[in-house]
This record gives C-alpha cells, sequence and structure tokens, in this order.
C-alpha cells in the first residue's frame, strides 16, 4: 500500500478534520496528563536528605524575612517561630510538618466548564501559558508592549490548544490599561474567552479579593462544595518568594487572601542562581526549599488545609554579563532535585515550562524550551507555568512561540502516556505477516493502528527538500505564524450565561468606578 | 560587585582564552563522558522480558535473511542454527550466549593521540559527528553536494570541537571524488587533519580492507597490543541490518573484515517505523533488539571477542506523506527501551544524536533534535552517532547546525556530570554569609566559583533586546555561521610524522593506480 493510498482510504482531508475538532471542542485530549512513565531523578537518598537537612538549617540558623506584615509576623509568633523583628526562624521540621499535616498532596482546580477542571498534583501534569510578560513579540510587529487585545488572543490560542491544559495568568501585560484596573479585564478575559481553568491577581491584596469576588459570581452556586462546605478551588495564584530568603507584604497579602477563601498558591522562590542564590546546583536546592517550605507552611497557619504548590523556578546567568540564561544544565539538575524533593515532602510541584532568553523564535529558542520542557516532564512538575510562548527571558510573550511550544507540550503528553505493552503493542502478528525483506505499509497491523500511531507535528516540515523548496522555504517560525493567525480567525468562544456574563460586567463597572482617577 | 568587576577580577579577555584554549589543544573538556547521573528507563522489568522474549520468538520462528553471503550462510550452519535458503532461525538464547559469552562489555577504540582514545561503553559516552550525508548545507551556499573540501572541514571542526570525542566516518559525501576511490580521501582527511578517533568505510569489504591496512601504517609499531597479541582497535564501523530482518552481502561482508582485524562493528537495523518495523514502540523494539542480536552473534562467530556496538536508529514517520519524522516521542521511547535492553545484554549501545527533518538550522531543527539528544544522554547511549551536523533526515550535513549541536553536546556533559554534593557544592556558608534581602554576586563562594559554575554557550545570544538589536539581531544560525569560519580560520592541523604521512599517501596512490579507471 503506498502512502497515498493509506491517505485515501483512512486519512481525514484537511478541512474534514478541522471540522471535526470543533465539533470535539478541545476535548480530544485529556483535560491534563496522569503520567505512565517514571519519574527521572538524579539524586540519592542521601543527596536527598543532606538538602533536606540544609533547608532547615537555613530556615533554624538564618530564618527569613517576612517584611511589612506585623499579622504575618504575629502569625509566625504564635505558632511558636523565634521573631526577632521581621526575621522569623523556625525551629528544625516545624515546617515540614505544618505543611505535612495539613496541606493536600493533591486537589482539583475546577473551571467553569467541569470537563476542563484540572488534578494539581500526584502524577497528574497540567501545561499552563507563560506569565508576567510585558512585551509581545511576533513576526508582523517585531516587539511591542502588549495590550488587551493580545492578551485575548493568547487566550484563545490557548482555548484552542488540546495541549494546553490551562488559560494562565498574567498572559501579558495589557500596558494601555491603567495598572490599578487591569486585572479585572485580564480576569474577566479568562472566564469569558475560555472555559479552562485560569489564575488571578497577585499585585495587591484587593486585586486579589476582587479575582475571588469574580470567581464566586463566575461560578455561583457552584462556588461552595457541599461535601466540605468550603469554596471549591477556583483560582490558583502565584506567590513568589523575593530570594534570598524574603516575602514581600504584597505577597504576603494576596496569599492570606487567596488561602482563607480556599483557593490554591504557588509559593515560588524565583532565583536567578549566582544573585539571588549560591552559584551551585545543591545550595540553589536548599534555599529553594527553605524559601518554599517556609512559604507554604505560613499558608497552612493562615488556613489549615489550604491548597498550596511548592514552586521552583531558578535560572543559571551569565557570569561575562550577568544576564539570566535558560535551557543550561544546572537549571535542569535544579529542577530535577526540586520535583524530588516536593514528591518526599507530599506537595504538589510547580517548575519548568519553555524557558529561553532568544528575543526571536530561533533555534535558541527552541533548544533552551526543549532542555527545560523535557526535564518538566520527566521530573514530574505538576503545574507547569511557562510552557507556551515565553522569550527574552520572560519579559515578551511570542506568537510564533506559543505555537511552537504547545506543539511541543502535545508531544510531552504523548511521551508521558509512555509505551503500549498491549499484545497490539507488541505487534508480533505484524512481525510475522511482513517476515524479511518485506514492508509493512500495507500489513492489517498498520492499516489498523496508522492514524493514532506517531505524534504529528501541525507546524513540522517532514517534507522532501523539493517540495519544502517549492512551498516556500518556509522556516518554523512562519508555519507558526501562518497557524496562530487562522486559529485566531477560526476561534469561536465557549458559551457563557448571560447572566453571568452580566454580573461580572456589572462587578467591574462598580469596582472600576470606585477608583478616584476612575476612566473606564 | 558588579558584573564587570567580576569579568576583571576573574574573566579573561577572549584573545586571552582563545590562546590558552590553543596551548591546551582540545583537551579542555574529558576525551569522553563517565556519566555520574542515573539512567532514565522507561519500562519495568516484566515489560522488557516481554520484549527480550519476543525477540528470540522471532529469530527462533520468523528468522533473519544473511543475503548472497554463502560463507556467513555456513558459519551460521556450523553454529547450529537452522538454515534454509538465506533465511537462518537462532535457537531461543542462542545469540544472547554467544554474545555474552564473547564480546567485551567495553573497550578501548585508540586514536593516535593516545590523550583522545575513547572508552566505549559502560557509563561511558562519546559524541560523534554525523554519517552519511551526501549535501551539506551552510547559510551562503544553501544546499549543494558534499565534497572533500567540505569533509576536510568537518573533521577540522570536530577537531576543534572539545564536545566532540570522536571525528565520526562518512560526515558527508565527497561527491567530487570517484566512488570507488573515495574511502581513501575520507580516511586519510581523519588521520591527517584530526587526531581523534575515526569510523572506516564499509561499502565494500576491500574498501573494510583499505581501512585496516591505512590505521595498521598510522599505528605502526602500536598497531598489537603485546599484552594480547591482537590488533587494538583502532577504528569503529557502521555494520546496518536492512530492516526487517535481512543482512546484506557488503555490510556482512565488511563486518567480516573488520572482525577478523579485531575492529569494532557497530551493527544498527536502520528503522522507518511504519516501514521497516512495527508502527509501535514495543514491535519496533523486539524487532530491533533480534536483529542486532543476530548481527552481533554473527560477528562473535566471525572472530570470538570482536568489538561489537548494539545499535539502534529507529524515525517516527508521517503517515499523511510516509516521510521519517524525527525529534517525536515514539522515536524517544524506542530510545529509551533500547539503551536499557543493551545494558541487559552487556554490550556497549549506539543511538540517538541530534536528529532532524528539518531543511535549515531553525526551530525545528534545535527542538527535534534537543528530543533526541536530551534521550541520548539520559538513556545511557555510549556511542552517540549523529551528534553534529545532521539536517534534512540525513540527507545534508550542516555547518551551522553542527556549530548549534556541539554546543548541545556541550551542555549534556555538564548535565551527565551530574550535582555536586561537596562542601562546596552545598554552599551553606554562602548562604550564611548573606541571608536575607542580600545578593550573592560578591561573596567569597560566588567569587571562588564564578567562573566555572555554569555552562557557557558560545552562540547563546543572552543579552538585552537592546544590546541584540544594536549588534544586528541575530539568530543563533547567523551567530553559528561567524563561529564555524572562525574556527576554520583558526585552525591548526595536529602534528603527524611526516615519515607515516608519506607512507599513507604512497599506500593510497598505489592503490588508487590499480583501478582500472584510474585518474588519481
Amino acid at each position: 500500500m503506498s502512502t497515498t493510498e493509506i491517505r485515501r482510504r483512512g486519512g481525514r482531508s484537511g478541512s474534514e478534520a478541522r471540522r471535526a475538532a470543533r465539533s470535539r471542542g478541545q476535548g480530544t485530549l485529556a483535560p491534563y496528563i496522569s503520567r505512565k512513565i517514571p519519574y527521572y531523578e538524579v539524586l540519592n537518598e542521601e543527596g536527598l536528605a543532606i538538602i533536606e537537612h540544609n533547608a532547615d538549617t537555613i530556615l533554624e540558623e538564618i530564618g527569613i524575612d517576612f517584611r511589612d506584615d506585623a499579622e504575618a509576623l504575629q502569625i509566625w509568633r504564635d505558632a511558636g517561630a523565634d521573631v526577632q523583628g521581621e526575621r522569623v526562624r523556625m525551629p528544625r521540621g516545624m515546617c515540614r510538618k505544618l505543611i505535612q499535616e495539613n496541606a493536600p498532596r493533591e486537589f482539583t482546580q475546577v473551571a467553569r466548564n467541569p470537563e476542563r477542571s484540572v488534578r494539581i498534583g500526584g502524577a497528574n501534569t497540567v501545561f499552563v501559558p507563560a506569565y508576567g510578560c510585558p512585551f509581545i513579540h511576533n513576526l508582523d510587529d517585531g516587539r511591542r508592549y502588549g495590550n488587551i487585545e493580545d492578551f485575548r488572543n493568547f487566550v484563545k490560542l490557548a482555548y484552542l490548544s488540546p495541549s494546553l491544559h490551562h488559560s494562565g495568568g498574567t498572559i501579558c501585560e495589557p500596558v494601555d490599561l491603567p495598572v490599578n484596573k487591569r486585572h479585572f479585564d485580564m480576569v474577566y478575559s479568562h472566564m469569558k474567552y475560555s472555559d479552562k481553568c485560569f489564575m488571578g491577581s497577585v499585585t495587591h491584596p484587593e486585586r486579589a479579593q476582587d479575582t475571588v469576588e469574580m470567581a464566586k459570581i463566575l461560578f455561583g452556586d457552584q462556588w461552595i462544595d457541599p461535601e466540605t462546605g468550603k469554596p471549591r478551588t477556583a483560582v490558583i495564584n502565584l506567590i513568589n518568594a523575593n530570594s534570598p530568603m524574603t516575602f514581600d507584604d504584597t505577597m504576603l497579602g494576596a496569599a492570606k487572601v487567596y488561602a482563607r477563601n480556599n483557593q490554591a498558591c504557588v509559593v515560588t522562590p524565583f532565583i536567578l542562581a549566582g544573585a539571588m542564590s549560591p552559584v551551585t546546583v545543591a545550595g540553589t536546592a536548599a534555599q529553594t526549599l527553605a524559601e518554599a517550605m517556609a512559604g507554604m507552611a505560613f499558608v497552612q497557619l493562615v488556613n489549615p488545609g489550604a491548597p498550596v504548590v511548592f514552586g521552583s523556578f531558578a535560572s543559571s546567568m551569565s557570569m561575562q554579563s550577568g544576564a539570566p540564561t535558560f535551557g543550561t544544565p544546572e537549571p535542569a539538575l535544579v529542577l530535577y532535585v526540586m520535583a524530588n524533593l516536593a514528591r518526599r515532602l507530599g506537595v504538589p510541584f510547580r517548575s519548568g515550562g519553555s524557558l529561553t532568553a532568544s528575543k526571536i523564535p530561533d533555534a535558541q529558542a527552541a533548544s533552551e524550551s526543549a532542555n527545560t520542557l523535557l526535564p518538566t516532564a520527566l521530573a514530574g512538575v505538576n503545574f507547569a507555568l511557562h510552557t507556551a510562548g515565553w522569550l527574552e527571558g520572560g519579559l515578551a510573550m511570542g506568537y510564533e512561540k506559543f505555537i511552537m511550544d504547545a506543539d511541543q507540550a502535545g508531544m510531552m503528553q504523548t511521551l508521558m502516556g509512555g509505551v503500549d505493552m498491549s499484545e497490539n503493542g507488541q505487534a508480533m502478528d505484524a512481525i510475522r505477516e511482513v517476515g524479511p525483506g518485506k514492508h509493512y505499509l500495507g500489513c492489517a497491523h498498520t492499516q489498523a493502528n496508522f492514524e493514532n500511531a506517531f505524534y504529528r507535528s501541525p507546524i513540522a516540515d517532514n517534507n522532501s527538500f523539493e517540495q519544502w523548496d517549492a512551498e516556500g522555504r518556509q522556516d518554523m517560525a512562519q508555519r507558526a505564524n501562518t497557524r496562530w493567525k487562522r486559529m485566531l480567525a477560526e476561534y469561536e468562544a465557549p458559551e457563557i450565561d448571560p447572566g453571568v456574563d452580566e454580573a461580572l460586567q456589572a462587578y467591574m463597572r462598580r469596582r472600576k468606578e470606585s477608583f478616584p482617577d476612575s476612566n473606564i
């Protein structure tokens, strides 16, 4: 059977396939990944125990600063920590005990479409778009500041990407909107243009509260879980440490709001190794563990049982220029170690993604991203922020990069599905049928399996040089450019209850009007 | 301490560093990698045992064709196999036993510079340039047929790349030379322009013999190892199976020449899954194991104890077009499984590299290559052919791609060094010295360690957007273009004994003149 025959017998034409994909919505892949492959671990028990010991030494001897938050310091004092000024020293084992006795090992973040709810922790991986970029980049405009239209575009692209399980948070900063109000439009965009889970505002406790109020409106009578009597976890939020060994009042304020409402906090030491931590993997790991444990333990003191995620973000550094570097081997080693430590602690883990220092979606961007995303998959990251779009050390959100990364995330999903060891997977009938010197294209097993046998990239070019030449010699970024434009052109919004939509808009209007410099 | 200070105090200027590198030769990295990180394994004992059972079933029930080689068939008959025509069926366990009782678990391939000899097998990894490309590609010429100057250029570039441990074999086909004589010039180029290990000709038994004769001249009185009385292993050679389940007379003829001279044979089923094997990972793995075991057992029958390497090359396939696809998840799973099976068998393993279907050194090339090279490192490949230069499914050898891949191979070397758990690696003094809210740039530990703390890519751009913009907005391929040109301009050949050189040239001249269509 020729490959043309294969296509004719079993393949769908492009337009048929697109129609089918639309009618299925984005449900063709699972709402999140449940891994069937082992974890990759680089340290043995002895090495891990040393790092855990060192982290406890940091907490006990050096301590963590909780800045400008008298309530936080009082909470620590009441819990029995040694508080001197803003410095909190925790007795050896205290943070670990608080976390292990209270924090859930895994939890569900609910989406307004229940089919898109995600399970965070355990053997599960959730791929999430990039976060926090002031600029956007695409082949048409180059690099420029992001705006709310870009923000909506990326929400739509994530909604349309089966390999991305989450809508993310501050996908890009909509700098055309006032700083003190843009969180409304960001949160609303996630709610309106997608039905996947999303992240809340953390830039001020009031904005965290706004996020919670809007989630209450969105979920209505689904907000409270009747089984627990507590709010369902509908928002997940990024609480960064100011490494080394410091939490500031903004982050602590947002963490308290979310914790008290049973919303999830991802406590992440954000580390440029060499500047915010030692230049070594083991030193960075111990400090990250200490900081993350302090933050997660604090959340458990605020509201025992509130969901937390152990976050780690560690880049290496160019010792020539001081610039952060990504996709290098040292951060990958940190990632493997931290994922292992999180499993031992018994909490979900956030790290990884598709990180790069490149300004454009070139080979540097692709290899640095792959050298982050593959460890993300193998190490067992549960919440993989920055999986799609990251460029320029997080300063820019790339349209083409987003498409390329989503493709890679799809590959990771297949990889994490592992090896099919069923009778069909073993394929001994095929080997018997074909025999030496023949080919498998036409055999019964190939015909029965070819359609889903191999991951299909929508943007890789596997054609002959001649065909590629005839089609205009496009590189991958150019093909990705074509793809995101077609996706946006074909986008159809998920339905939302008009009453809920109106209530959300009314809330935003009212709150925006309450600001002195109101100019909605 | 500012980063400028860091540079001033400890950094070398570019020209100083280049001078230092030249005076050290290429010895700044180890001659090969000895891994300090665990293997990544995707299957459990049960899964591996099933595949081993299936491979034995293939050998016993279906058999392997040994084509057009009466001697090979007689060797099998004498060994007790069931030979019907060209079909050889081996009793269950026979091949495994032949291999385990005779083949070395690891061996040394000697280089003319003993410091560049490589240990193949065990915990060691050797990165080797790509092999067999008829075309070359660079940004200046685009894609064109390769010639002997290209061949020499790549030998020089591999010699100058500390992360590449080997000179490779048919780096590109020098199509400007007659087919029946170009092997002389290829082998001579490796001997003359590099002092790293190299691969021999396999396209005809006579050419294999020429390779051996030239190696004898090159090594002179070092050719025979006085301890064993046998020739040292100075050449390693690629013996591909014609999958499915076939070896042809060309490959068998070359294998016999090399085996009888104690030179190494890499027995590699070359598989485009879906065409030459079933479309499944487990089916491809069983067939690969069966074919590789048959080939390696044959070598042991020819000369018990001759070094063999278990090879696996498996690509996936576009089921739309029939084109091979690379860097997809399925071949990565095959790679992890095969490496594991090779360890269980107790022989060195060859697979992986930096494979891609892309025609140019773009993001597709980079991500597909990374998705092959990182599994190469984690799975435990011992002989990583195709690590540098591969483009277009092996049809083209890329100059820029070579530079990019060599950079990635350097990163793998660091990764495989694992985590430094020494006191200095733990860096607790640094954490104590700095404390909350400060930075590590100026601390004693950073000053003592920064120069070698992080892998430094020579072609990644980690600068600010503004600086990158001011420097011409180059992508990684353009920076790689600058680099290979500078490397070739600065190349200095390793010394070779003039008498040996003259003897090699005399041998070639004599042999070339013996061909009827001689036009040297």
